[in-house]
């Protein structure tokens, strides 16, 4: 392992052989932490070659068992998120395509950091169920067509071990690794097609969009080696997705945004990647898909496959509760939002009881902010920013209103969508 | 933890505060091994800067203990090298300066990789007790003038424990951690003045000039901060240092040398070395000092001090032992010998028992290898090459003479001594 260590370190480009030994060893705990948080900073410093990544993403695939769902009819679409605040688009996009037809079998995370995680938003629905065995997972995916639960134990443990330490070790951050993660998950979950909302901006992990574009273009040739249609839409991530954040809050969102009550930012995204979706399921062009997506939801069949797949497994969406004390925060000054803060708003949510500090944390399902103002809308003096729903803890009004730029001048405005990289 | 992590790899400097946070948290066991293993390959590959390698250094240095030894009359001199293959040169040292008179307090530490160490080599003298209490220690130093002892069990905590992680986790070869890991030692073990045997070549640490002279200035720039004069002679280890390889062979090389019977290249080496260490103790020129050097040599006195010191620490010389198996290995070609691989003999030398594989290894002080050619010289096919010294364990002879080019032409001279660094 000193070898290969030694190797990676002085630049020099590692053998499948040898990216196996290291990955395998630490998965089999014959190579311990502190020899594995060595290797991981070396990768983050000196990088990885296209060889290197597409090697480590093979091995880390092969790590584990992957799941077949080709004896369910019809294309399966996989949708990821790198993960932002306020981003429930799954919780949305899952209905909407399947009720045009299409599969969507979808293995979602927890929250991590700042950001929320599906699971624990559905959660938020009393009875639902999210630890499907994988014989529930290909019933609700053949019945309903979609299907989201978490993780199932076996799929690529060498990613699970490996994304622990590097959470720990200030290594998340490095372009090749995150790829490997992604795609040897989505590779290894059965889907045909995959779709990544590669969230860029001061709320995502990627900062920048020239850091985006390097790892989207890594994500859709990885797909592509394995012959899985993949496409990378790179979106704005710096300010929330849509006005609310917090489990049931962002549960609640959702449901009336598929009832065709809220037009916001959160709908152009859905609309888009719903879009992009079923354009791929069907072989259709993207106009004709953004019709019928916009039909689906119109005609309530969208909303209608939600409450089919919340029953089904489990959930009861009457009994779904949000937190007792709401208050509404007024701004100090007038002018025009100009920037958010949105990492820093996503720790606060996280710690009024949104999100856990340690793993063993229990969430705090209705706490959360709804918010009355989005970026480059104007706000008056006293005028309300957004409300916060709060239970057991307090939080602050200083440290939210400091998430808020409010300035004169209005800044320039910045596109939701940046970029479709396929 | 992981803010100071990210900083280092994002080449930022650290400051005191985050530095000592770094390390003393690491000491007391609060950062666990994996976090510093980043930490360290962050630093391998990023660098320290002048600033932060002095804070690194004066931060280990209070890690633990200082010794004290101003109530000790003289000037109390330090040598160290930073190992190499046949290296006793502080074996015979220690003495030649003691019985000019000097002090010689010399902590020293045991074999490493394919390095022997002064400690084990002492070891193969039956008796002689090299765990001295300080009392000892500083008694031995007052009356006798030489004292080597292994290093005392609070004496820079924190290198101890970085040295361990850092030679299993491909973190050994950094200037600054190399630089900061001597320089602590050095400090904190009360001698007046420093004197460093930097070894450069295929048989040492470091194996580029360029490395060397770096490292070097680095130290001496150490040694000043805190007014210990500092000198570093950078000497060639492209070849066994002296004939004799393995612990009671080199003890009886040594001995042989303070009788006057050896004029290799371990003498010249030995002669120039003590020049320095004579001239700085009684402050006078060079040339005066090495003449010293060479008549205590000469009238025996040198070799006195030896015996002293042994007989003084418990040494009993007599029962010292070599291994009983010795075979003449010969050479399957003729031609001048113009490449020795030093680093694989060291390791053979380990492997017939002469070194540990593991910490709790015992050592077979015996065995070893003794040149009968050194670099340069002309071989004839079936004449000696070297002899090797086995007990239990046996060594292929092809393995050995692999270590051996021989070629008609002769290649070009180096020298031994390359550069003083004061």
């Amino acid at each position: 392992m000193i070898t290969i260590i030694d190797k990676k370190r002085n630049k020099k480009e590692l053998t499948y052989e040898e990216m196996k030994y290291a990955i395998m060893g630490y998965v089999n705990g014959e190579i311990p932490d502190y020899q594995m948080s060595a290797f991981l900073m070396a990768i983050c410093i000196n990088g990885l070659s296209s060889k290197e990544t597409f090697d480590l993403t093979d091995i880390m695939l092969n790590s584990g068992d992957r799941i077949d769902l080709s004896d369910i009819n019809g294309t399966k679409i996989d949708k990821h998120s790198t993960g932002g605040v306020g981003d429930k688009t799954t919780l949305i996009l899952a209905p909407i395509v399947a009720s045009l037809g299409i599969k969507v079998p979808k293995m979602s995370g927890r929250g991590l950091g700042h950001t929320g995680g599906t699971i624990d938003k559905l959660e938020s629905i009393p009875g639902f169920k999210v630890n499907l065995t994988l014989e529930e997972f290909k019933k609700e995916l053949k019945e309903v067509g979609a299907v989201i639960t978490g993780q199932t134990a076996n799929l690529v443990p060498a990613d699970k071990k490996i994304y622990a330490l590097r959470d720990v070790t200030g290594t998340v951050s490095s372009i090749p690794l995150i790829a490997s993660s992604i795609m040897s998950k989505k590779l290894a979950s059965g889907a045909d097609k995959i779709i990544i909302d590669l969230k860029v901006g001061n709320g995502a992990l990627v900062k920048t969009l020239d850091e985006a574009k390097k790892l989207a273009n890594l994500m859709v040739r990885i797909g592509k080696k394995y012959n899985h249609e993949t496409i990378c839409i790179l979106t704005n991530m710096n300010e929330p997705l849509g006005n609310n954040i917090g489990n049931a809050l962002e549960v609640k969102e959702s449901i009336e945004l598929l009832k065709g009550n809220v037009k916001n930012d959160l709908y152009e995204l859905v609309i888009y990647i719903a879009s992009y979706m079923v354009s791929l399921g069907k072989k259709i062009e993207f106009e004709a898909a953004k019709k019928e997506v916009i039909e689906t939801i119109e005609n309530g069949n969208a909303y209608k496959k939600f409450l089919e797949m919340v029953s089904s497994q489990g959930g009861c969406l009457e009994e779904m509760q949000v937190a007792p004390k709401v208050f509404s925060i007024k701004s100090i000054k007038s002018g025009y939002i100009n920037a958010i803060n949105t990492e820093k708003l996503g720790m606060i949510v996280k710690e009024i009881g949104g999100g856990r500090e340690t793993k063993d944390d229990k969430i705090d399902y209705g706490v959360g902010i709804v918010l009355s103002k989005k970026l480059g809308d104007h706000v008056e003096k006293d005028e309300e920013i957004l409300k916060i729903y709060l239970n057991q803890k307090d939080m602050e009004i200083r440290k939210i209103l400091s998430c808020f730029v409010i300035e004169d001048e209005k800044k320039k405005y910045q596109p939701l969508i940046y970029e479709v990289i396929m």
